[in-house]
């Protein structure tokens, strides 16, 4: 008989056996939301408090070769807050910072990712409340974010049939700034809508002023962490939805860089760290919504099919997830 | 010119460094203990919330030879409850759990990891509020504790000239069973004494019902997770301490195994993860708190020399620091 391996029991099925380890908790009245959402929340003293945890490690989440510290130190402060955006921007105010470091890092390279998460943490008017920071083989950032909710908690779940599908900006930036790395670092110049698309990967910025001002219209929302496909999944598969594939919105310099359709596609739906927000809001209140946030595209609807199926120019088309496997 | 390394900084030097970086953050009104003290602790609808996130790595904080799962899981959540403990009890509610995972790792050591994370919380009846997975090459245990603190925060600073200086238990336990590990795992068999050293060291046990009792008495506290050496550093150093070394309380088991006296003073000094208390409280309240904590030990006073001095039946003694450097 073999045993199974983290590997074969994949990122999804191995948070499932978890969840269902601690099903037996007991529900405590204080969350406000439970553990499987961007973020936990609970009530202190009638204040909705947001939690999120996100660790980042050397050579599975970035290569020190393709990343300034200082931008690896701001990107492990954003991935945060945008966790804290999706929750209808929940207001970050305290960080926890866990290092792990080879002892052989050159000190000025650690200050650098310091310097990072200070300029981050200095733009959202987070305080710096615990590090600690141990010896390991490869560089690891956990950190830690609590957040302030707002009075509108937005949740994963909620979408409804018949609700529009809203994304905030561009999709499949930072998945492209990855790939050319991958294929072209170190062996030629990037020239500069590469460069653009490199950015994108490297200093991800959080929608929390986008998700702060429409909160209050959402049925659901999340970030686009895994991949555009991912966030649908997490916040449509239960109702289903229908996906206009030509409606996703890709920057010029994706399609300039990347000429076949099906590439742009496929790095808009598979490639992950866009940060941007994916949400659903009722038929009714989308004018509004865009209003406030003129960079969002509607790219969908909520149906009851429950399936996520997407078209393209109304023929629908299979998709096959190919995106990022964690294990 | 050479360059520094984190390893030529070390651990101290470094946490320094950061704060320095980070020393001109405003101070928020909300905030009642700040970085640097066993939990960072702050307001929220008027509650005192204590936070507290410690990392294991494997091959550094642990072996897998060496320490059952289970152990391990319970492990992560007992250090982290220490740290709420030390803050004068602070009752633990929710727990986030970040692990690295090498892909190969046989799915069934990871769900006893699991195992011994929910027992542990169990007892403590603490909620699972977040986990994430990441890829790594080691197996890492990143923790995140969040408790509700009570009206009696007792930090590390607050020692008084005069106080005495109060622990829990026996000390050493948790550094001889790691010595022996190193020394015979694998090579012979341990017998009956060895094994309780050893399970102190892989099955530490926080000391929140204690510190609850006697938080209101105290004037600081912490836990001894890097050796007494170094908490009576962080609680005395600033005013200064006359340390009795032969007061410092130690298991009939430690005193068996390692029979030379010098060598069961260093372990009890620089043995680290014993997870005891350590505090300081006036004189005219001692009696009371070992009245409801009968493990309570007095083993050296408070002074205002800025130095802690070490004695050994009124004879000083010179004493340099040997504990264990996490770079």
């Amino acid at each position: 008989m073999s045993n199974k391996t983290i590997s074969s029991v994949g990122e999804f099925g191995f948070i499932n056996i978890i969840k269902k380890k601690f099903a037996l908790q007991r529900r405590n009245k204080q969350v406000s939301v439970p553990i499987g959402d961007d973020c936990f929340c609970f009530k202190s003293g009638g204040i909705n408090l947001c939690v999120t945890k996100d660790m980042l490690v050397e050579d599975v989440h970035f290569k020190k070769e393709w990343t300034y510290p200082q931008e690896l130190g701001a990107k492990a402060v954003e991935v945060n807050v945008s966790d804290a955006a999706s929750m209808g921007g929940a207001l970050p105010k305290y960080i926890f910072i866990g290092l792990g470091l080879p002892p052989e890092t050159d000190f000025k390279y650690v200050e650098k990712i310091y310097q990072g998460i200070k300029n981050a943490c200095a733009k959202y008017k987070i305080l710096l409340a615990g590090g600690d920071s141990v010896k390991s083989d490869k560089i690891i950032i956990s950190v830690t974010v609590i957040a302030v909710g707002g009075k509108n908690i937005v949740q994963r779940t909620g979408a409804k049939a018949g609700d529009l599908i809203g994304v905030t900006n561009t999709f499949g930036n930072a998945g492209a700034g990855v790939e050319l790395l991958y294929k072209y670092a170190g062996k030629r110049k990037f020239n500069k809508e590469e460069k653009y698309l490199i950015k994108k990967q490297n200093s991800p910025q959080a929608r929390l002023k986008e998700a702060g001002k429409i909160a209050k219209y959402l049925t659901s929302m999340t970030d686009a962490s895994d991949g555009l496909y991912v966030s649908l999944d997490l916040i449509a598969a239960k109702a289903g939805a229908n996906i206009a594939l030509e409606k996703i919105p890709l920057s010029k310099e994706l399609k300039n860089v990347f000429k076949d359709k099906q590439k742009q596609i496929n790095l808009a739906l598979f490639g992950a760290e866009d940060f941007e927000l994916v949400f659903t809001v009722a038929k009714s209140k989308a004018a509004a919504v865009k209003k406030l946030v003129p960079t969002v595209s509607y790219i969908g609807e909520i149906t009851d099919s429950k399936k996520v199926k997407y078209f393209y120019n109304g023929k629908e088309q299979k998709i096959k997830y190919a995106g990022f496997k964690h294990f």
